[in-house]
């Protein structure tokens, strides 16, 4: 499908998908508000609200230890949550979804409950410069505590991730490689795929870092043969307070705990305690479940809305954006010349990205400056603190040559001080 | 206030209360709804609803690291609403209050996070036999892990914490006692206050679990002086996925983080990391920002009902139930003769709790049978499973009085097979 297929499409979609989410119809400092921080956190759609209403207001009761209508009911909604998540990633068994807090919950339970038992000195786990701190400070912490060596493979000049450094780090030492799939820093596209290949030569296992990349539905885990997949809900048009974590069975069965509680023990005795299967075992206390459900609605929504029409038209807006803010004086586009989706950053000479996003907020569009959870890339790129948009599918053209006349004046304003 | 006075004030309330939760008035098997499974999740009123509702249609954006009008409205609500937890806990410094995905997230965070450093050989920690899973198996693990001695103060024949064994090991060797306010099986309320001066007499810190006991609104952390606490949204008119732990600021500061990502660093190098300072180092990544503020809400709302009162109606619910369950015939109330509060557990002769809550779930019944995650207390009483009911301050006399006549029903019936 290209670019004008896409906008034609998503024409006659906008005015419906823009009905979906009420909280873009507001004026922010009496201007339409221009959402662009979709990289921090995806709006609602009313559907998935409904749900959590609909929840809330007739099935709410505590999952898997009732066997009341109201229990039932909750238990169910929230398996059904499991397999809509499991279809959604292209994972057959259900039982392979563990529901966590979100991305930075997933990753440390990789960090600490599966790699960090193979971690000692003599070992290797490896990450890349592109890396957010939630898939960067835990692998770093686990080395340190376990004496593996910790290894950043880092972007080459023309904004690629260094495959041959890569390439030169792998052997049998390495116990992970984790990997984000897009960077929430310039939105470049890494290829996954390929690390994955390379790694799992010397069955090194690969963790995907997907909180970027889930919404555009291309995170499928059997084709790209991950071992380990995070993301939230808050990234892919769900609530917070809840993410995912996919693994292989094989992964996920030699997982350990790192918390302990009600519905993931097997006996409690006085002296230890033995454990359930998975994802019982790795889900300690009472579940996020509402967060569940409502993650469930959500990804039903993208699919109907369609993950591949989705990409495109966020593809389409990304490259629009990335050519208008190229096209600006004084701005600079980071990150190279390569591929990117949905995640764009400037900085602009003379400007500190504080006084330009507080601009832009006075004209309704928000979008970040700052770091990004992100200092290893940011100092990598050469600043402490840039400006990014990260636009969703329900973003248009029309803001975004907004967005560009709003920085011309801003900068032309702050340019004569 | 009495009975009497607390009854009269209900009646005039109670419409109003049973109106602020639509989910109450449904049928279930066409008999009206009957929800006694508040230990496990209580209902939460249309005012939380329409808080998040409102959160997530005007206000949505992640927290701390942005400066657009949508992220400080966020941040600020999330802070408001921490403000509001240690207001309700009386607590002076709301950066004393940590959000947790829930109370087994808080206790494992003190059990690993705190205590696990102070814990070796030669070292005790100490819970008691009416543990709920939650804030016992962390504990019996960290002592597995660190060669900590781990002791389990019993339950008396009459009921009651066997405060003199509790005495009897106490000692400068203890690295910290946790223990609940309020049984989650019997309902038994603990000696908490006494349990913490007898434990500070030897510099003992103490934790408190108020998963149950939190929304009677009595668990002031000045008072108490307890070091550490422990509750859930899911119990206290809340969103689930959302959790609190309080602790005294020494405490605190020494405590690692068991999580590493966003929004808890000070400095990422590419050797080591930095951390920033409580609340936000030990909540790393996008915290449950709507939870909090929906947690905030219902507290408002407790304390608007009045804590006072929701504690004495709970009590008169509870004291009721027991006594109308102690009269029937093979019905047997758990626990002795001892102060219970929103909880009453019992056994029938013969007859299978799991088969007794099918059939009252029948008659529109919710109450919950099984071992409610506290396999030791159950031991210690003698059965794998009992019958659970656990009232809040929506239930009434009248829904006692069906609960009554309905077990009658059901025994008949099933002593005559």
């Amino acid at each position: 499908m290209d670019g004008k297929d896409i906008e034609g499409r998503v024409d006659r979609m906008q005015a419906q998908i823009r009905n979906d989410f009420p909280i873009l119809e507001q004026k922010i400092n009496n201007n339409p508000l221009i959402y662009f921080d979709n990289g921090a956190t995806t709006q609602m759609p009313n559907c998935v609200l409904e749900c959590l209403n609909r929840h809330y207001m007739q099935d709410n009761a505590n999952v898997h230890r009732g066997i009341h209508t109201l229990s039932e009911r909750s238990t169910c909604a929230m398996e059904d949550a499991r397999k809509t998540v499991a279809d959604f990633i292209g994972c057959d068994d259900p039982m392979q979804i563990i529901f966590t807090r979100g991305a930075t919950d997933s990753l440390n339970q990789v960090a600490f409950g599966y790699a960090a038992q193979y971690m000692q000195k003599g070992r290797k786990v490896i990450v890349t410069e592109f890396e957010h701190h939630s898939n960067f400070v835990p692998w770093q912490q686990a080395a340190k505590r376990t004496g593996a060596e910790f290894v950043v493979i880092p972007m080459r000049e023309d904004g690629r991730l260094d495959i041959e450094a890569l390439e030169r780090e792998l052997d049998e030492s390495v116990v992970i490689v984790s990997v984000t799939a897009i960077s929430n820093v310039t939105g470049t596209v890494l290829p996954v795929r390929e690390i994955i290949q390379k790694a799992h030569q010397y069955n090194v296992p690969v963790c995907v870092d997907a909180s970027q990349a889930i919404r555009h539905g291309q995170m499928n885990v059997r084709e790209l043969d991950c071992d380990f997949l995070a993301f939230s809900g808050h990234k892919t048009m769900g609530p917070a307070g809840i993410g995912v974590l996919y693994g292989k069975k094989e992964r996920l069965d030699v997982m350990e705990p790192l918390w302990y509680g009600g519905g993931m023990v097997d006996v409690v005795g006085n002296e230890d305690t033995s454990f359930t299967t998975i994802p019982y075992r790795l889900e300690a206390g009472t579940p996020n479940y509402p967060g569940a459900i409502g993650l469930g609605q959500a990804l039903h929504y993208l699919q109907e809305i369609g993950t591949k029409e989705i990409a495109a038209w966020e593809k389409e807006l990304t490259d629009t954006l990335e050519q208008r803010l190229s096209e600006q004086k004084y701005v600079h586009v980071l990150g190279g010349n390569v591929e990117k989706q949905s995640v764009i950053s400037v900085v602009v000479d003379g400007i500190h990205p504080y006084d330009m996003a507080s601009f832009l907020n006075k004209y309704g569009i928000a979008v970040r400056s700052g770091n990004h959870c992100a200092q290893p890339m940011l100092r990598r790129l050469g600043y402490d603190s840039v400006i990014r948009f990260s636009p969703a599918f329900y973003n248009t053209k029309e803001e975004i040559e907004v967005i560009g006349d709003r920085m011309e004046k801003i900068i032309s304003f702050l340019k004569k001080w």
